[in-house]
């Protein structure tokens, strides 16, 4: 099937290997208008971009990206707008070996089921590069829900352990620590325990929390195209997700309906929640509040400690994986989790103009 | 859009309001030749009922099931298959009130939102009466799965802070206790919650989990139709739903590598893993052991405590909730979670069909 | 696949057979607010209705079409409609011989072929009772269209070689005569030609015209979502229909590019074509011109002469057809084609609403 | 919307301008195994070049293809096949004064009209030069399709009122002559008409006729994704089609049924039709015998001679078109239809192995 493809109006379609020449993506119904540079991508994939840290492989990845349609003087122009990052400094040798096994915890063995065989540089298809296509049509997106007043934001909310303390919450320090923390005190923390792990060739995982702010009310279609089951979809896409909550999440499970219930109350005019529970989503609809989801990353796969597997001969093995892989995968997935939201908030909002008569007829009065 | 429409080549589209005519489904794309009837539907419906148990609503509603298209001399003709529930029981007055404020919790005010104006009616298309449908469609999903070899069992994990020990784990016992959970302890001490709750004029969440057992490898399609992504859009599109986990799920967050990793072994010939922290999916694709996804369901909205909120007009109100609301949605949901991993797996399977050269080939050879 | 669904944001999914409960459809995506009731349906299906003439099949049909979710108070809700239409007076008698033959010019050798069986009565899901699902939405859209100001319709262009005069065109008289011709006096040389053609117990084909006026500029999708290939497959998934031309059609394919140009001039500050070879569409986008396109349709396949064929054995049988059947397809296909192509125009005109970003924030701004 | 993505399982996603960087083309969904290199594309893009006669345009493009995902070891891996066709040669001076005026029979008035401005350059998005990426994923499709023993090829059937004799037909004749004729003395006579009407600075229009040999019965998926409908869509996307027929299309109009049906025998033990009017296709579906589909392409709209218009103010104009124009699309575009015709049938091919469940359960047999 077409799995590499997302979205309805505003849709993308990705592709690309670690090793291959390059990764890129297609962003098919991006409305006509919008100013649009190299720059405005750029500065979102060099958030996820390798080599900033010692927490992040040293690999000298360039991730420069080139717009080869789509754009003309300027603005997008409504039809297909097509990126491509190559690939420059693999050493495709580094990989050679886990050409013949399957690491735990990796899709190896998955796509030698499912396809027979597989580009096994570096992870091919599955490697985290792929990301790379999403960041990129995730900038436009977030460009695009700027221009409406809307913003999306993500930072790590916990590390192992280690989570941040709502009370030292701080935006703007998020980009000024290596671990992605709004919280300068938990980054420290989480930072400890990184060089900890690293020196026990382990790996540890953790959570991002993404933040929908100034949404309007009736974003998302019942029931099955619901803001949460899209933004679950989406989440859920990237590579080591495997938990996605929105609001309470799980903790609502443990609550009682009159704890979990956002009572509402008028504000000035205007309608507000006490609390947000539900992060910003009733029935499957934005309801203009903010709208809050987190998703789990387990820990990094790739580890350096000896590790018990099968090879394709299907013979118990030992290995030792070699490379450059981060301890953690969470701080570079943060702008991830950004694009992908802002790519589902955007598709659902531009479909959501088609929900009353009147609105269309507003819309095509002369 | 078109957002009532799931999946690509085993596609349902539902319909129907809490107080229409009905609600129904219509199931395209199903193979030919599968044995059905109505009974097969019957039996998953009846496990939704209300009315089963003092905390489930005491409305009787008869949700009789009617094929109306797709089956011809007991089988699936692979043209669509239609079908109804009536509805018979709704009392309209019940829900007269609502129509003039919105409940803290429900849809109420996001559809208003949306649409202009909405069928208050009992929730109209946000009320759990729409989860029929998919309930009737996830019965032929299992069937046809159940043919393949395929099963797929979801059962109650956790009810606020009960939940089932797995050293009782007890599959048989879910079908025996109101709150389908697989160790009668656990659900004994889940009924005394809820009848203490139920004093209160409160209500619990909790959490279902879901198997898929004998699932081949190789099902799901990267990268945006992952098994994993798939799963849960499907489960997030299930009202109530705030949290949806794969595997280890948020546990996964706080892991090592080293724990989490899953490592492959050979036993007697057949691929093994000795742990299964990836619930079954490693790069979006299934790995041929146990899939398990679990929901979490926020507390029933509907309370019997008096609750502030606003009206239409958007002045500060108080209301009092009438008519008749389950303290507890988990129980009833728990053939919903079955249903949609059904429909899921089902889907993708039939796409992973597609997957090679060589196995089109021997489908098509002579 | 789900090959019973067409649409993007207005969305339908037909189902039933002709000697089935009952035929339908769920019309999901329809905007808020609509005015809609039975009535709106019924009159389009009473115009594809049998038994209104010699030249149309003497079953008593009732199609009384039921809407069963959807409307609240007289208007369209945004949630799906569902609509379904009985079958009362099939006798399944009529037809059980043609079980075990493939009658030559219908879909029984390929649906056999494809599904290893199917639901001969009535041809089944390939009967034209399938059309009435069809019929039943493009009145939903046609309606929608009136209000936005913009008007479809079909009439007979040609039956066999009798061939409507424009200079005698008369819309108002295609409902007039049993043929839908807007030309009495080719209608009544048609109906001449159809008597005859039943003497001889053979059948005759035609083409039907489908008119689009007052359709803004800019509805359609460059590039395989054109208006004018969406138009495409719309037709050609009407059963019988073997050619399709958008404006000057097959003539084009014989003319020089000075005489097939329409030239742009200005009439009193509006832009006009001296003529419209284009049949309003420019590359794929609707140019603000009457948007004009036939569909050819073959003879009935249904005759009453002896024929030549195989039985599911494989052998070579001599078949006579029994029943009642129309000489022509034709003139109960008009409000077919009518139908397809409001819903395909609807459709497209929805999409276009998200082809600018000023277009969006004009939307948005409050 | 996503207008530039076409097909379910084996889909493609296009993007890319005539003056811009490039065009190209990713293919999603291709199944895994299959002998893959850029010669395989080059043979198929070789025959849409320009420059190759005095009836092409002089231009000297290069329209060499690179792969660049979803290729490994000579094999597609099952993931997406990104192919981009670098712009070299392109004039941006010849076309600068178009920008400011409409071009009769070209789609500048409506990309106006649709997205507020457009890249003029060559006519942009609407150029002829967008079914480049058509054709490399066409090369792909027929390359699986010929693995599966089914062959699809075009040719031109006529030019102006020139048209091929079926009496002299001969299929490797059509790559002998610059009109792509299978038919000598008809591309003589065609060119001659063709030197003619460029003397008059005037253009031409004609017909493609296309061929699918082999195909198993079964392929097409009723109601809308017929195959019959799907190759309405996909050859009505391209640019300057007015007009398509199935088998004896048009013709079909004005014959009996008693003609037009075609009869089934036995031959052998293979099934077999008398004649093809039905083009190989009944009910939407495949039935063995050969597939065959017309598409009439306008005249070039591009013409030397001096035309009347508007301009971007909307003042009456005279124009005079510079640059270097085809005097007629037609042998151009018989591989564009070619790749088309292969897209599309491999598609629903895909699609067809989930009709029916003995199919599945074969399938899954180990």
């Amino acid at each position: 099937m077409a799995g590499s493809t997302f979205g309805t109006i505003f849709r993308i379609s990705t592709w690309g290997e670690s090793h291959g020449k390059g990764v890129g993506v297609v962003v098919d119904g991006c409305p006509a208008g919008l100013p649009l540079c190299e720059e405005d991508i750029q500065v979102y994939l060099d958030r996820r971009k390798p080599g900033q840290s010692k927490f992040a492989t040293p690999r000298k990845e360039e991730d420069a990206v080139e717009i080869l349609s789509g754009v003309f003087e300027g603005k997008t122009t409504g039809t297909p707008i097509s990126m491509i990052v190559f690939n420059h400094t693999q050493r495709s040798k580094d990989y050679s070996d886990i050409a013949n096994y399957y690491r735990p915890g990796h899709a190896d063995y998955t796509f030698d089921e499912k396809y027979g065989f597989r580009d096994y540089r570096g992870g091919g298809r599955s490697s985290g590069r792929e990301t790379i296509a999403r960041v990129a049509a995730g900038a436009i997106a977030a460009k695009l829900l700027k221009e409406l007043g809307i913003q999306v934001y993500a930072y790590t909310k916990s590390i192992g352990d280690i989570e941040i303390d709502n009370s030292r919450f701080n935006l703007e320090e998020r980009l000024e620590n290596p671990v992605c923390m709004p919280d300068a005190e938990a980054a420290g923390l989480a930072q400890e325990l990184l060089s900890e792990k690293m020196k026990e060739k382990d790996s540890v995982g953790g959570v991002v929390e993404c933040v929908v702010k100034n949404l309007m009310p009736g974003v998302g279609e019942p029931v099955f195209d619901k803001l949460d089951a899209k933004l679950g979809q989406a989440l859920f896409s990237i590579g080591a997700v495997k938990a996605v909550e929105i609001g309470a999440g799980f903790k609502a499970a443990k609550m009682c309906g009159s704890q979990d219930n956002d009572q509402f109350y008028m504000d000035n005019g205007k309608v507000c929640k006490r609390t947000n529970n539900a992060g910003g989503i009733l029935g499957g609809i934005s309801d203009g509040s903010d709208v809050v989801i987190r998703a789990a990353f387990k820990p990094t796969a790739s580890i350096f400690q000896t590790q018990n597997t099968i090879n394709k001969n299907h013979e118990n093995i030992e290995i030792n994986i070699k490379g450059r892989h981060d301890p953690i995968i969470v701080p570079r997935a943060v702008v991830v989790v950004e694009a992908m939201t802002a790519i589902t908030v955007l598709d659902l909002l531009l479909v959501s103009m088609t929900s009353t008569l009147s609105g269309i007829q507003k819309f095509f009065k002369k």
